[in-house]
């Protein structure tokens, strides 16, 4: 280990301020991190990269953004399980000359998420980054034996719904690439601190996970189309959506909804005799009713006359690329 | 995720061929994997970079080596803390255009590590790199509840000890810095052997463990001196290592064994009193007394003769600089 990296361990060390608790025996400074998850639960444990270039931009993204988002979308995997997290891991490599504002910057938008959902910064690892800022982050979390929730639960008239509203990602971004130089002010401040602060789901899931009312779950981190082809090829089976009842955010058009990615919301389905205790709000958070799983395989949209329908192919979301999604 | 991606993820899926077992309820293919710990252990978890140019390079390293030698980083942490490892979690990130054949040479390397050491690939993330490879490396361990040997239990009195021996690593990085091309035919068969191809000390480190001998132990990563001097600093001791009790690796000079890193190598204390129950080969590898620890802080190189000593101070390895260590 280099002195800096040495140095850079410490200087985490004490802004993670990550103290021992019931979960966490032993956190950064031996050759692992020691954790005593509660008693009757399985763990869940999910790796995400943040890397310059492909999942965020200096110049578009302040350090504290980037810190918060990488977290978040470790965060938002465990509350697709309906999770609760207990730990994070930081790999982080940074450029040589890269500022010390910007890595405490990082380390600040970081540790405030990590604070709000009681997930202290348990280890990780640090190098000298030989492009731009690397970073891959670990979310270990746990819920009890046998009710995590999968992607291949969903049955043949399940309904399906969504959580928040859709679209907003690729909005912030496609503004952020038109204007290509710094931060822009743009103009759907909600859409705005939804893409640079995302809130992972993590009350809702939980609320869904302890009363039993989903099968299946996933985060919408590729987009509606792509996630939900993924809950029926791991279920086996086939979906309608209803366009109207899609939740479009504000300056967003049905296609941002369907396809663009970058959004941490909840698809899920329930039993059909679950539909009376599905509230609208969770936590805070809308609920909106999608669509209905089918035996036939395939995903159709159905159009608001209900008369006609059209397939809806998954589309591959591409980081930052915000690429036109193909016509449906 | 881009369609590329999720062939990526498949084929990864396939070439690592992971089970569900007893541990791993659900590996690759949802938000999480989710596992089940052995009752009564404490989990033990270590993250670990492993990126071109820094840690590897394409030119001088085969797939095959760059797959076992990211995997055997995280190993090596687990075997420190003399941990039983559960599963692995791969994020790896590939430059565009790196060829098929590329990405299962290192898969083949890095499953016939896993396989050997019966460590399912549970999980990870894929992304296109902006850069040269970049792998971060999740082992997940576990150990009986308070037993995971730390850093900081070394006590005054206690003898220091060292498996196998050490420079192997900083010599053969020395040749293939020498010449620049390809990958050279070396000198030293077993050195070269042992950097392309280093063996986690799972075994001697589990074998320590269960028969409470040691008071701390570490792996030898960033080399002897520095390594040493974490075990100092954490335990809040001094040292003295003997000179001529240093296992000198055949073509290494004194100064590589005692600064140079890239080692897989455990660095153990264990009370005077247990001196007796620690024999000289362990697992099949040799183990050698070092030296004492003290209550003057510092750590002291007291020569053959015994008649003179030096103050030993922890160099800083940096990663394939193999630069000559400072003079000692």
């Amino acid at each position: 280990m280099s002195l800096p990296e040495r140095k850079l361990i410490e200087r985490i060390r004490r802004l993670a301020g990550a103290k021992s608790n019931a979960v966490l025996a032993c956190g950064i400074g031996d050759d692992c991190a020691v954790l005593r998850p509660p008693r009757g639960h399985e763990l869940l444990l999910t790796t995400d990269f943040s890397l310059e270039g492909v999942h965020f931009r200096r110049e578009w993204h302040s350090a504290d953004a980037v810190g918060h988002r990488c977290l978040a979308r470790g965060l938002s995997d465990i509350a697709a399980m309906g999770g609760v997290p207990l730990a994070a891991f930081l790999s982080l490599a940074l450029p040589a000359g890269l500022s010390q504002d910007w890595v405490d910057g990082f380390m600040r938008g970081f540790t405030r998420l990590a604070k709000k959902f009681n997930t202290p910064l348990a280890g990780g690892d640090t190098a000298q980054s030989p492009g731009g800022v690397l970073a891959d982050v670990v979310v270990l979390g746990s819920a009890p034996r046998r009710t995590a929730v999968g992607r291949s639960g969903a049955r043949v008239g399940d309904d399906i719904y969504v959580t928040g509203s859709l679209g907003s990602g690729i909005v912030v971004l496609r503004k952020l690439q038109e204007r290509r130089r710094s931060r822009p002010a743009l103009k759907h401040p909600a859409a705005e601190r939804k893409h640079f602060y995302p809130t992972p789901r993590l009350e809702a899931g939980r609320w869904l996970r302890e009363r039993k009312l989903v099968s299946a779950m996933i985060d919408i981190s590729d987009g509606l189309s792509t996630e939900l082809s993924h809950i029926c090829e791991e279920s086996q089976v086939g979906a309608w959506i209803f366009q109207p009842a899609i939740p479009v955010a504000p300056g967003a058009t049905l296609r941002d909804a369907l396809h663009g990615g970058d959004e941490y919301e909840l698809l899920f389905t329930a039993p059909p005799g679950k539909h009376d205790h599905i509230p609208d709000r969770i936590a805070g958070v809308a609920v909106h009713w999608l669509g209905t799983i089918t035996k036939a395989r395939g995903m159709w949209l159905v159009a608001p006359s209900m008369k006609s329908r059209q397939e809806l192919k998954p589309e591959g979301w591409q980081h930052l690329e915000a690429r036109s999604p193909q016509r449906v």
